[in-house]
């Protein structure tokens, strides 16, 4: 597993572990007899069961555990919600096509690949030159289309397929168009993310918590990408699992009722002084990061903590996981605070989880865009007393003033921020009249001191309505499951030392199957023993798979092993049978009858292997 | 519950229900703030959690008990994979346009509607006429497009919203398009079925079973339909959940090793004979039904059997549940026998579950437009005769002859088929040689006697190489859950008389929530054992809602049987606390320390609530 680690195995140990992973059918290249499809996969048996697995466990994790609101929403999403998020316009990614086969590729890739292969391989750079290209990998998500187009044809990077000319880079849209119902007027997108579903179902979801604060709706769905040139197996790909969760708070109040459970936790952390002062990511206590306004707030922090946990129970190496706060530059301007659970493995540290605190803008654009308000209400015990800004328009002078117009001008009188309507004021009074542009009509028109007034007053107030924060986490469940093989994978010598045995070390929770059952020999009593012990495990609950094959019991343990089976019984009497576990080999002598009860126990988690190796004898063959 | 199946009394009933699936958030329709998009719902948190149960119960029932092979598979699908199953050509509708306005209608809707509001609202109509319009609402499946165009025109009927004149009929693909990378040139599909994904790695899939069949692989997943003028609500909408099993048999061994375990239930089937008869639908038992010849197959019996198990044990009432068997006009030509599990509701008897026999299909659509052999292999024991046609082209006269064409003629003469290479044999014998036709050449050429040699051979086969058919139930999980919904809706007058109170009595596996904890009234002590309880649930994993409110308790009992949570906690004491079944009303009363245990023993479905009121007291209130 450590392999891993030097970079000159990395690709040794990723060429392994993917031909085992292709081998036993934990993904298979989607339409595969027809060549497949770039950027999709299957789930093959013992990868479907993983994934199962792993979303079973993050069910308890944070939607039980939490009381989350879980929703289910289609994939087919009309136009207009994601002109709202932004997708339609911002979600893009810039392109080039080879200017004669028309073949695409991603502008940033190519740069990308352009400076990293020349600092590997050219020796002749100059210092000066060494530092240009480091400086244009690290800025590299920052370049416009047009700086990007520059450097293509300044460094002269041509189609990498053919070496032709490429064109200059261009927005392309990453999601999948559609076109609802039959008219062909309806466009609509295969959903990006799955969390606009949550954000325009805000106000029934309120209800539904009977409008309390803080709650959390959560999602788990299928997301789509249509890349450019997916790359990296499977950690970049065009359909995907996303889980994701929109905590709403209220803006004024961040704190968690239960962020000191997880305060004391402390893990690796990369806040973004450390990444800009080219320091290493270092362990930082959760409630240490919050109280010294590393993180942002305790919510925020609360759940990296509980994403920690997460990770770390399904078997990520806790050395290998580290949180590392956006910079700046990459995070958007709404943005209060965002960190990425990166997972080391073999490509690097990879993005699997992100965790941002989006203040209120999803809420809002919305609410802007539909017309319904997607707000919170705070009840005061008593009235309070509070400055209100009051503009009353007169409008029987501006209806002479306006005629036809003048429902826009009231409107854009009324509308008025407290800063511009204390301007207006101040100009009033001191000039009598004042320049007012009223957007709706795209003009400037002239607002005379007897058509408006202005002013402050104290008002009696029931109750606060304001627009409740976002925290999301969103898991990208593949990456996870990809990380997890490899933190997972490990080989080690056969019994006779003729050869490299593969194995998976998943935990049990996330084991595709939790159990073999082997009889000894083929024999039909052992093999009536063994179908009996099968029926007693399917009523349990727990996955099994019998092989009576003449095989040998080493051969059938390395099948098994090579798929993660954490347990395996082997049936050599008709009275009791051994429990061998995959990591230790250890085996422990149980009763037929006991037995799927005690592998129910290690399964579930309700004991360890340690605990029941306790209880029973040691076996050794 | 029992008023739904009086015809007037079923729009009131549907109403009612849906009004509180929508208040309660059961479902919401999609991007509702954008005023929503026909055909497409949100699952809220507690249909989304019905949603769930119903899915592992379907796990538990099918992939686990018969050790499937599950995977998981893109809904994005490349147009190759659709154009062999044929869905680019033929998954269509039959689309009329007002003429005007553009809207979309189906054609066989308008017509159905036509016939329908005729019978029931024209009393003038001749006997003759009343046949007519019958025997076209009978047979409305089967007409052409040109037919149903002429019975649009005939019967004057024009578009419903605004009365113009309608287009002529024509198909519409309901598949959603898109387009695959960022090209253009690579047409893809949303998928309409899950099962394309299973037939297209069957390769993979045999081999991981070690070669051997039967082995029936399952797929849980999204699906689209771009409906033409979605209706009839939740049943019919855009996009849905699909689990679908195809098994794998060998066609000339379609037993069951498990029949046995089925065959003695009997359940309401509706046999074509039947059907076509007018008799009613009758209890049969599976056994019975399969050894008389009315179920093709052991293997097809033993699903029906199956799914009538897996439909009553999630709370589908047994005597509004049928199976019923395609017509021969419903069925595809392909297909060995077809039977539906059909719910009654309150739209009617509504289809659910397709148990099909789809023959050796599918997998030699993907062969033949692949090119990579989807078979199975039987090994024989020892090697068997056969007697074996051998076609062999004397090449070097047929060089002569047709000398570029050659390769071609070779190939057609190597294609035929038994009959046909006997009757050539026996023409060339007779005249010494005969006309050919080539279809690759697109020409009838003249084979002569020296050109070829036909004979039969006995030859010794190793092993038997075949297409398996495939058993196919097909699970439409949104239809199941409305109809759930349906049967378990049921109302009951309040403790005072004054109002009809709605309860859901939904098994507790099904239930979204298990129980509730409420303290009887609001005190710091009782709060303090709620939460406590609270925290013993969440370890359980037993999905709770806890309300800490002044409500009555009444009030609070009535919120939560409306959502169909089975056990409700009150806690009156910090030693002891009631636990009340939402049925029965019953209350039994258990010490605070084992309350989350004996809740966890029924909603499991260890202990029946029988079991546990007989171990602990009653409690009266």
């Amino acid at each position: 597993m450590d392999g891993a680690q030097e970079p000159h195995n990395r690709e040794a140990f990723r060429q392994a572990l993917v031909n085992t992973l292709e081998r036993r059918l934990f993904y298979i290249p989607s339409f595969k007899i027809y060549r497949g499809v770039a950027g999709l996969y299957d789930y093959g048996p013992p990868g479907c069961s993983v994934k199962s697995n792993v979303l079973a466990f993050w069910r308890q994790h944070f939607v039980l555990e939490e009381n989350m609101l879980e929703v289910d929403c289609p994939c087919v999403t009309p136009e207009v919600v994601l002109k709202a998020s932004g997708h339609v316009d911002k979600f893009t990614d810039l392109m080039v096509k080879d200017e004669k086969t028309g073949t695409c590729y991603r502008a940033d890739h190519l740069v990308k690949d352009y400076c990293k292969d020349k600092l590997e391989k050219d020796t002749s750079l100059s210092e000066e030159k060494v530092a240009e290209l480091k400086h244009v990998l690290a800025v590299l998500d920052d370049l416009s289309s047009e700086e990007l187009g520059a450097k293509i044809k300044g460094y002269g990077i041509t189609a990498p397929d053919t070496k032709n000319a490429l064109s200059d880079p261009y927005p392309f849209n990453l999601m999948f168009q559609t076109s609802i119902g039959p008219s062909g007027v309806s466009p609509g997108y295969m959903r990006p993310e799955t969390a606009q579903g949550i954000f325009v179902n805000f106000r029934d979801l309120y209800y539904y918590n009977g409008n309390k604060l803080p709650f959390a709706a959560a999602q788990i769905g299928q997301a789509f990408r249509n890349e450019i040139s997916p790359r990296q197996g499977l950690l970049r790909v065009r359909e995907f699992t996303l889980a994701e969760i929109e905590h709403f708070v209220d803006p004024d109040d961040k704190s968690h009722p239960k962020f000191a459970d997880v305060a004391k936790l402390d893990f690796l952390m990369f806040p973004r002084e450390d990444q800009v002062s080219g320091r290493q990511a270092r362990r930082i206590a959760i409630g240490e990061a919050v109280s010294q306004g590393i993180v942002n707030n305790e919510t925020l922090g609360y759940f990296i903590g509980r994403v920690y946990l997460f990770l770390t129970q399904l078997g990520i190496h806790k050395d290998r996981l580290r949180f590392r706060q956006h910079l700046a530059n990459e995070m958007a301007h709404y943005a209060a605070d965002c960190w990425d659970a990166e997972i080391e493995c073999s490509y690097g540290w990879i993005e699997c989880v992100g965790i941002a605190d989006r203040s209120a803008y999803d809420l809002r654009a919305h609410s802007d865009k539909s017309g319904v308000p997607l707000v919170a209400h705070e009840k005061f015990t008593e009235p309070k007393e509070v400055e209100k800004l009051v503009i009353t328009p007169v409008k029987k002078e501006l209806g002479l003033a306006f005629k036809g117009s003048q429902k826009m001008v009231v409107e854009a009188l009324e509308a008025m921020g407290e800063k511009e309507a204390m301007d207006l004021k101040a100009t009033l009074e001191v000039k009598g009249e004042a320049e007012f542009h009223v957007c709706t009509l795209d003009k400037v028109v002239t607002i005379k001191k007897s058509m408006v007034s202005i002013s402050k007053e104290m008002k009696k107030e029931h109750q606060r309505v304001f627009t409740p924060s976002v925290i999301e986490p969103s898991f990208g469940i593949g990456r996870i499951i990809y990380c997890l093989y490899e933190h997972s994978f490990y080989t080690r010598a056969s019994k006779d030392g003729d050869e490299q045995l593969n194995v998976f070390g998943f935990p049990p929770q996330v084991a595709p199957i939790k159990c073999t059952v082997f009889p000894l020999v083929q024999n039909q009593q052992l093999e009536e023993v063994a179908k009996q012990i099968a029926r007693s495990l399917t009523a349990s609950g727990i996955s099994y798979k019998i092989d009576i094959t003449g095989t040998s019991i080493g051969k059938r343990y390395a099948r098994t092993d090579e798929l993660g089976v954490p347990f395996a019984i082997t049936v050599d009497s008709t009275s009791s049978v051994t429990v061998r576990e995959r990591d230790s080999k250890q085996q422990i002598r149980v009763n037929v009858d006991e037995v799927a009860s005690v592998v129910k126990e290690v399964t579930d988690g309700v004991s360890t292997w340690g605990d029941v190796q306790w209880r029973y004898p040691t076996h050794s063959s």
